[in-house]
């Protein structure tokens, strides 16, 4: 068996989930709203052959002879990737897996009923049964007796374990809780009022090219689209796609979506031509992808350094709206905490507070044999905890996320991870590197170039741990993170150090 | 077997292909400038990989036997048209099969500069070896002695051959060369610079989604979005697409390109649930295909009924260029003869013409041992005594259609079969329903459910004649298409008869 036996397989391979890529693509931004019940056939057969493709019996001969065959760093990378995807689907007997495809579907139906009408006891059944089965699949899967959530963190996350992330938000909780009460109680206040005045859509939609355009998004080999919710998705790095979404109300969502979503796509972009079209050419990790995400949206974009040059454009081009608000309210305003009871609208400070709320309660799911009527309470007893405040209902509350009831569980962590890594990396390029120039002087080709040479290039060769081990010398850990947002907030709100 | 057997490799087929219509749609309207390069390995893998389920050993056994079994109608008329399918690819030997497809993606390219410097010398070999080739695929397919040309003609419009074809164009050589003769030696003038002024591109898309909408294209199961050369597209019943393309100085080309086009969206939308995810849930060919398009741009689009109550709308729309343009002159002006060299530009007179130029050269290549270095020369000798113009050079004049750098011969004359099909639907409909009331009132509704009871529903069940006798009681023939042109442009420009 040779390398190239299994390149046949692999173009196949590519070229089904590119297939697959592109219909949800087509959905989310463009298919007519009738279409969905016919197209789910294609995109079923698809996906079967897809699951074929990837554990057809002569795939697994291939892969088992090649393991011991002497390969290049990038093919053992591809051989390593495509037996951890078979491990998985493997382990789990055939029917069961198919019944939990039709669990979560219908439990995705059933979740977004629900926090419609704020019912949450008509969830709960899925949500139990949902992770009653995820933690029977990590079962199966469970080797060397190590802890079930483990193996599910594993999966977003590879080598991130409890251990790392206990002492992780054992940290955030700390520290970051109580500078959070702090801010709450300091007489600065931060007037955004202007963000919530009326700016025309086709006008964002101008800066918002502008900016992706400045910030090195590469519009020969990317898009930018709308949909309902902000993403970033990608063929191969000739064709890497981000969406926004605009509200008339509210300047800084669709800005900061764009550039996150561009700090997404640079990774995308940046990836090795030699693997672009294989298993391994995409970002590492979620918590990986987030973090380049972050760091453009939070270390450049939140950057008063970044907003220098580009202030006076954006004042100019809303002049109405932003006449009379100053670089330095506006620098205020990006940057203002503003406890919420809604992630995806969270500050940058009290995001991870966030996360740290979900990944307490499925830990405890998976350690303990949890009531699932209780944790409605739970969460909010954990929101008035860490942020001060309390959902007033299931909606804004445990069923605000889709994730659990589309099986996405040990998934939320990577979110947090991201923007620890980000600042780790920030603070390595800060040092060592002429980053803060560059962010000030809009020379995003260097670090668009930087960030490729050190990370992005590799695909996912390497994983997290490896990459921050290579460029800083340092695992993950919580220090940068937590230094880079006591000082930045202590600053900001005057707060005594 | 049963049909049963057959229907697992179906919607397989039917998931590839719509696949690869998505690749294509998005490559047309969105994909990156650079994409293309990478995202043809995908696009390659999928064809293959649609090759290989059509052509699939046990498909052919189940065909074969099915072929004897107690089916249905549809379920008839899908073994029917796969066998066929098969008969084609069959019949070719792989490599040769394999070798022309690099020959054509390999000769558009070839043509595609040749056209744009003027250099009819350098596509030359490509031109010549891609109809050699072509006839030698039809010898292969040959049986009974029929002539090659027919084998070809069959593939784009089935049971149409040269007979039908030649006694087709001689009368429109006899009748509408003369009478295109006689409006370009009448003194009536019509004035249609009001066409050329500036129409502001999102002032054309706007009145472009009214239109499409009073027509009946339904944007709940359809998108409209621009490419360079307006077509249509689709996925199934529940999702067809059309793109149009807008000119800030011509106000006629994007707006009959929308109506053309959701002419052929009304057959696709048409088409019964029951067959929509088959391979007969199309179109049953490219004459009937256009014979829609047409009824819908010429026979309504160009009515004087349908604007009756459109054309104020319009002008008050465009106020400034249209205010001195009376109803009576910008009817004139959307039916205006001028002969032109550019098929794609044609008017609705001068049309046929264009087409009859290629199809003679088609029949001429294939009954004889032509030169090519001649064909220029008889390509502008062709449309000097058809109408009365001379091209200046081979851009304008042999190079201008993509069509057989693609392999495409054969496929012109349905856009003349079209034409005439819709002219005797036209006739037939005029007599036996209240065609000419619902048009003028806007009752879309009622043409759009009378075409899909009489053709649309059945997609490729039935033949073009079938469905057109099933309809009218009478095959195809150029009766009420002669008798149309002669009586409308009679009357146009004041001839005597």
């Amino acid at each position: 068996m040779s390398y190239q036996d299994l390149e046949k397989y692999m173009n196949k391979r590519q070229a089904l989930n590119a297939a697959l890529t592109l219909f949800s693509w087509d959905q989310e931004t463009e298919a007519p709203h009738e279409s969905v019940d016919k197209t789910s056939m294609y995109i079923g057969e698809l996906s079967r052959e897809l699951f074929d493709t990837i554990t057809n019996e002569d795939v697994i001969k291939i892969l088992h002879e090649l393991e011991d065959e002497d390969l290049s760093l990038k093919q053992q990378a591809v051989v390593k990737h495509w037996l951890k995807d078979i491990e998985k689907l493997e382990k789990i007997p055939a029917e069961e897996y198919q019944a939990h495809s039709e669990l979560l579907l219908k439990g995705q139906h059933v979740w977004s009923e629900a926090k419609l009408k704020n019912d949450y006891a008509s969830f709960k059944p899925y949500l139990e049964k949902i992770f009653k089965e995820e933690k029977r699949f990590a079962g199966y899967r469970q080797i060397n007796n190590q802890p079930l959530y483990d193996i599910l963190l594993d999966d977003y996350e590879p080598s991130f374990t409890m251990k790392e992330l206990d002492a992780f938000f054992n940290d955030l909780r700390n520290e970051i809780v109580p500078l959070l009460k702090e801010i709450q109680q300091s007489d600065h206040i931060i007037d955004k009022s202007y963000n919530y005045k009326e700016y025309p859509i086709n006008k964002q939609k101008v800066f918002n090219k502008y900016i992706a355009n400045y910030i090195g998004f590469d519009f020969n080999k990317g898009v930018i689209k709308e949909s309902e919710h902000p993403f970033t998705t990608n063929f191969h790095n000739c064709d890497v796609r981000i969406t926004t979404h605009y509200y008339k109300n509210n300047l800084e969502s669709a800005l900061f979506s764009t550039i996150h979503e561009s700090g997404h796509a640079t990774y995308e972009f940046n990836i090795d031509d030699d693997i672009s079209l294989t298993p391994i050419g995409v970002g590492t990790s979620m918590g990986m992808h987030e973090s380049q995400s972050r760091f453009y949206e939070n270390m450049i974009g939140r950057n008063p350094l970044f907003w220098k040059n580009i202030y006076p454009k954006l004042q100019n081009f809303f002049l109405d709206n932003l006449k009379d608000v100053s670089y330095d309210q506006f620098m205020d305003g990006i940057n203002k905490v503003e406890a919420s009871l809604i992630r995806t609208e969270a500050d940058e400070l009290t995001y991870p507070l966030h996360i740290m709320v979900r990944y307490e309660i499925e830990k405890k799911i998976f350690s303990e044999d949890v009531d699932f009527d209780t944790l409605p309470q739970l969460w909010n007893e954990k929101y008035q905890e860490y942020l001060g405040i309390t959902p007033k209902n299931d909606t804004e509350g445990i069923l605000q996320d889709v994730h659990w009831s589309s099986g996405s569980i040990g998934y939320f962590p990577s979110y947090a991870i991201g923007s620890a890594v980000a600042a780790q990396i920030y603070a390595y390029m800060k040092e060592h590197t002429h980053l803060e120039s560059w962010i000030e002087n809009g020379q995003f080709n260097m670090i668009k170039a930087y960030l490729g040479e050190h990370i992005h290039q590799y695909g996912a060769i390497y994983n997290t741990n490896e990459l921050l081990i290579q460029l800083t010398g340092e695992s993950f850990n919580s220090k940068y993170y937590i230094e880079y947002l006591k000082d930045k907030y202590t600053k900001l709100y005057h707060l005594k150090r």
